[in-house]
């Protein structure tokens, strides 16, 4: 057996008495996480401080250094995290409809764990407890495989989850990190269909991309937004403004930021310069159709990549569209899946937007930005699912579940 | 393009319109199947009499003619559940939950067909009206791909529900059936991933094991069952005795009937030769352990694979095991993960049994026999899944579904 072999053996074990361990189990080893990890930050800032080193010697981008980065404030954070999961409802258990049958059986169906879930993601360390929390609270083995530039912050903040496991009177093999972050260790990961019931990708694209593409194991693909905001012509126009630049600017590196602004031509003549001037406030770069150049001229010419391309950064995409049914024929064919937005007064073109648009999270109103665990309530986050099975939009605990049917009978057989 | 790809490219097309689709029209253009199909029998009859001479030809089984064979009768009862399926509540469009946040965000989860559905199947030609129409109901295109020996059949009923489609004012293209039976079709299916969401397997074990193994669409596993009884210390021996004849012998064939039998070791001696002589009424075949064995003279000996085995047929393989940690941890190794039951009068020996097994269906004090879309309540099924991911059991409209969040908003942006 291979080293991550013996790794998904060990956590499918620790997945199956991780299963039927009670709620207050699982949260006293949360509480000992969050608690172990603010006592020994010291140790972790020392940890991570090698793999600071390493990135500056390697020029990495001062961007990424920050996300690198921990501090004491951070990984407290991190630990207000951990102790928030340890205050969510445990999904385990619930039964969710049960029904008495004609025959007298009486059928139950109840959540239970999806089993050993692999995490596969890049720099942030924080993502090494965010996810290994969520799967044990969830009652799932997690197998983290983070990117080598934060190995040493990963690992450090795993041995701890470990021994709190330990401690807590649970297997220390619920939480293990892949030691070897050479390329190979994550297509053998994804290849573990033996022990490794679902993967979730966390990161960019290429990162997506790859394990959509190489993994045998069920993937929950997640993350890719190319965002549309659609301008109806009975918009509010100091809504669609305010809506715009929330959705465009506020955060533009994130998945649920819009990259495409379609306006219907009834008022582009009208809209565009506003949103031209709006804009202008964080110089975002324009991309434009014919149409669209005509009336901003220093719009750049948007080529039909641009339209499937998702920016992240102040660059914006424009189109002016004859009407809602050329807008949501435009979106299902370049979007991503992801969030999709409209702006009108008109209740029939609001329903017929939710209707007719093929999207995770489709908004009447409201900025694309809400599109979060958080934000929908779900009170955790552990990636947003762009595809259409087991889950789709903002994953909570409840997504990182399945179910059985339980069936309590009196004797009864089949006719 | 293929001839694949283009029929994909269609099917996906007329998925996005048959999304939208009212309730209404999707029920005319099933009634209207169920119309032609009993019209058009004769026709039905003659296609299949293709199929029937070329297998007789071939040297077929005649279990397996049987099955191929097309009657009036038949094709009646095909159009009944036609009938039933536009009876079943259409999924598509309901909300699930719907919750106002703090910021007066309104958001809804909403049922949303999946997309497009390919099905790879076998024999019977009554599952390329059963598959197409419930994909159908939950507006999902089907693309059909059965097996060669019933080419003609499934080729004269795919036109039939093609051209009603069409009648019913929508796209044909909803329904497609591959028209190449060789082995490269099947693989050029599995590979689709840009035209298919979802692929579904119907069959025996070999067909399974092929789409799980080589399918780059994400894959819903159904079928394979290596199912167990387990009879405790406990048990009413009259119960269980019945239980195990129905769970054993109605109908062996199919995936949740018992392969297998665990005795508690305490009652072993006595419960062996009554159940040796129930299941003498059908020579079923007993293959033990060594402890069986020296209460059952005439048991063969059980191998490791035996306790593996899906026999489907009157052979059982029996073990008797000290206590119900012996029993779960057995079966939890050795199961499908299909469907499990206990027979006891001990209400915590339920408990943990019902809490402890990991299958989609775990039964106390009840036949197997009844894990299937019907006997559940769910109106209909296609296919029993035995993964935990996207749906788990029986699977009925709701589990061919997707959700979408809508959101009603009224000008929110993120702060």
């Amino acid at each position: 057996m291979t080293e991550l072999e013996i790794m998904g053996a060990k956590a499918k074990k620790a997945a199956s008495s991780l299963a039927v361990a009670s709620t207050q189990m699982k949260n006293d080893a949360l509480m000992l996480i969050a608690k172990t990890l603010v006592e020994k930050s010291d140790a972790i800032i020392e940890a991570n401080s090698v793999d600071l080193k390493n990135a500056k010697e390697n020029g990495v981008r001062p961007q990424m250094i920050d996300r690198l980065t921990l501090t004491k404030e951070r990984i407290e954070g991190i630990a207000e995290g951990v102790r928030q999961v340890a205050q969510l409802k445990d999904p385990i258990g619930e039964v969710i409809e049960m029904v008495k049958r004609p025959n007298g059986l009486i059928i139950g169906k109840q959540r239970v764990p999806l089993g050993t879930i692999g995490i596969i993601y890049e720099a942030r360390p924080n993502v090494t407890v965010d996810a290994a929390v969520l799967c044990l609270k969830a009652g799932n083995s997690a197998i983290l495989r983070g990117g080598k530039e934060a190995f040493h912050s990963n690992n450090a903040l795993t041995i701890i989850m470990r021994e709190c496991l330990k401690k807590a009177g649970l297997s220390e093999d619920c939480i293990a990190l892949v030691q070897d972050t050479t390329r190979e260790s994550a297509t053998e990961l994804m290849q573990l269909t033996k022990y490794i019931d679902v993967l979730i990708p966390r990161g960019g694209k290429g990162l997506i991309r790859s394990v959509v593409e190489n993994a045998k194991v069920p993937v929950i693909e997640t993350g890719m937004g190319n965002c549309h905001l659609y301008i109806e012509s009975e918009a509010d126009f100091d809504m669609a403004l305010d809506i715009l630049f929330n959705a465009k600017c506020q955060r533009p590196s994130v998945c649920n930021a819009i990259e495409s602004l379609l306006v219907d031509e009834e008022i582009a003549d009208k809209f565009l310069p506003l949103a031209k001037a709006k804009l202008d406030a964080k110089n975002v770069e324009w991309r434009g159709c014919e149409k669209t150049r005509a009336i901003i001229k220093d719009a750049k010419e948007a080529t039909e990549e641009d339209y499937y391309t998702e920016y992240n950064d102040y660059i914006i995409s424009v189109k002016i569209v004859k009407d809602i049914d050329e807008a949501i024929e435009h979106i299902n064919e370049h979007g991503s899946g992801h969030s999709e937005a409209i702006v009108t007064k008109n209740y029939f073109k609001v329903q017929k937007f939710l209707r007719e648009i093929d999207a995770a999270c489709v908004y009447a109103n409201a900025s694309t930005r809400f599109t979060d665990g958080f934000e929908f309530g779900l009170g955790a986050e552990i990636g947003i699912s762009t595809q259409k099975m087991h889950a789709r939009g903002p994953m909570g605990l409840n997504e990182i579940t399945s179910i059985k049917y339980i069936i309590y009978g009196e004797g009864q057989i089949r006719k």
